[in-house]
């Protein structure tokens, strides 16, 4: 087995083993705000929409929710609403599909990217592990561009692809999370992304933009790469894990691309692989997910606006913590960023999984070992903390935990 | 894209194209008997079912039902008392992956057998088209093994097995349908599985026993071969759209098997691809399977009485309408399975896509091609034909168009 899924199984497997320990791994989404009675109620709201666009059939809305259905999904037209309304992004909803989470949608775009052994994917790094998973899978190797404190380093990305394509290598994609990235938590500037815009249009490249973060962040931010993009460059990733429901994991991609010799989009393509994949995404899960849509006028800013105070406020609670604690600590920094689940923390010795697991066993708290971000698997003095599941006495005593953690560890 | 998605596609679109068509070519389960009402119903029982198991700790049942959850899937213990009531097959929840519908479960089995280049699967031919799909997916060839009168050709099986050994290939399992074949109809006899085990077992074989439509055959039917299995030599692919909900897009896959070097059996193999995959299988859609089999006593034999007696009511309707109308007719015969949703018919010309199209166009009567379920694409005399869907007059008018088509092609 791959060594990405055995670095996910085993950050799974070590909080199972300590439950009692504070978590500041994981990246789960507050659950404090989940209700067990929106399940009925935004199904329901969703049926009740149906029945109308249906012209009140009823048999025909049994068949949608009950049998199976449209290898693209059923609620795209919804999607691509919430997609203006929140993004300012014009969707053509059959340019979208709807997937088993972000993830499925991950390993389609790249199934259908890769035509031969030569193809490679580029991959802003430290990078989200799925994207190893789910390239790891198609057999398509993965080459890191440096991050830079903008975010992407964007002579990097250039030279990599340069030098891929002088090895007989064809880049045909670059992975990024331009809103609080996982797991560095920074955000592009506009610059940043109409560079990046510009280079992929220059060289060729698609952009992947993953963007499960976003609508936690200010207003005023930059738009999505994707409402920029008037080239068809971007190929857009969304989640509903974080702004919807994780336990019905629908996500769903934005593929508008032209594909030679094909009358529709690429995401036709994707539709097709994901004929052979899974056939269709629940549609009684995209249901409850459609809902929720309509519960808020497609906008998810709104249907989130507690939980984007939640994540707001506890990012704040570990920059304060985190500053308090380490202010004066030698060969301990961090980043600051803006929004969004994570931030990374510089500490003055490598941490490797053996020091996670002392961590948990004599500490009790748990957080994530950085290299886990990258192929090479090599230990760095860089943790990545997250926040986004936790109560604010929870922060506290995690941050105690971590700050004695530390201090043992810089003692011996 | 491959040929595989191509078929499955030219296949969606004619029915889409032609709505006013009748489908003998549909292979969907019999939607007269859904009932919008029980996704609330089964979703609640599986609720208090799982609030009773973790003693009441509301915070629990939240989290389990609505956050990110674990990859092997929640109700794992139901599905493997559903296989000891239904199918007298001993499984240890353990060893058991809930997928997203069937097809996923066999992407996952493929991917983790697939270990280079000269893996290839067996697979009964004529074939599920999904397993091409899935097949194709993971660049795995398949090697066509032939089908008998009993359903699979074993002395052909050897031969394809020494001769892909010969070809410096190695066969990691073979693929059938044992019950109820798509597209033939064609149930295994006893002594069959039971060659076909010893086969298994001699030449290190694994068997994908795929059995999405066992349970609507007589009771007196022969066992499944995993419940024959002393060797771990079946890995068991179970569907819950044909006897659960086709819309809560829920399967399983039960791979006991031990894997050289691992602690685990191989269904954890198939967890890590999963994890990359999909993540997890929704534990809302989840939750509505559980549901249903509770609300049965894990008997998903229980849960599905009226829907055997439609089944087996509608294929004895076309058996006895074929009879009625080409019972001596020169050149065209069929077989007769004893249960299930599909059979083949012989006509006197090949029957390819274009006959379709004319058969659709001008007879309003669809059906599926058999080339569709080989690899090699050629036109064959044969046809499958699908009454599971349909309504007692629904049956009667398809029969008469199709005999319309066929007196039309046979004299033209």
């Amino acid at each position: 087995m791959s060594p990405v899924s055995e670095s996910m199984n085993f950050l799974n497997e070590i909080a199972h083993r300590f439950p009692d320990a504070i978590s500041l791994a994981a990246g789960r989404p507050f659950e404090g705000l989940f209700d067990l009675d929106d399940v009925h109620r935004y199904f329901d709201t969703y049926r009740r929409h149906l029945t109308a666009r249906l012209g009140g059939d009823e048999q025909a809305v049994r068949r949608t929710l009950l049998q199976y259905g449209r290898t693209k999904g059923i609620i795209h037209e919804l999607i691509a609403e919430h997609l203006r309304v929140d993004e300012g992004i014009t969707a053509d909803p059959q340019a979208l599909v709807v997937t088993v989470g972000c993830q499925e949608a991950l390993y389609l775009t790249l199934r259908a990217l890769r035509r031969d052994d030569r193809d490679v994917l580029l991959a802003v790094t430290p990078s989200y592990v799925g994207v190893h998973g789910a390239a790891s899978l198609v057999d398509m190797p993965v080459l890191p561009v440096r991050e830079s404190p903008e975010g992407i380093d964007l002579d990097d990305l250039l030279a990599q692809v340069r030098r891929a394509r002088a090895a007989g290598l064809n880049p045909r994609a670059c992975y990024v999370i331009p809103d609080f990235a996982n797991p560095s938590g920074i955000r592009l500037s506009l610059e940043v992304r109409q560079r990046l815009l510009r280079i992929a249009a220059e060289e060729d490249l698609l952009i992947l933009e993953d963007n499960p973060y976003g609508l936690f962040g200010d207003l005023d931010g930059p738009p999505t790469v994707k409402a920029l993009d008037e080239r068809a460059r971007v190929v857009y990733l969304g989640s509903f894990a974080k702004t919807g429901l994780p336990g019905a994991r629908v996500g769903y991609v934005l593929a508008d691309q032209r594909v030679p010799g094909a009358a529709g989009p690429l995401a036709d393509q994707l539709a097709k692989i994901k004929s052979m994949l899974t056939v269709n995404t629940s549609p009684i899960a995209q249901a409850v997910i459609g809902g929720k849509l309509l519960a808020h006028g497609c906008s998810l800013r709104a249907a989130n606006t507690r939980e984007r105070e939640h994540y707001r406020s506890n990012l704040a609670q570990v920059l304060t913590g985190l500053q308090k604690r380490f202010g004066a600590t030698p060969g301990v920094s961090w980043n600051t960023p803006t929004g969004g689940f994570f931030l990374l923390l510089t500490v003055p010795f490598p941490v490797g999984d053996e020091l996670l697991e002392l961590s948990a066993e004599k500490f009790r708290v748990l957080w994530t070992p950085v290299h886990h971000f990258y192929a090479d698997a090599q230990a760095r003095n860089v943790m990545r903390l997250s926040s986004s599941h936790l109560r604010p006495e929870e922060i506290e005593e995690g941050l105690n935990r971590l700050a004695d953690f530390i201090r043992y560890r810089s003692h011996t």
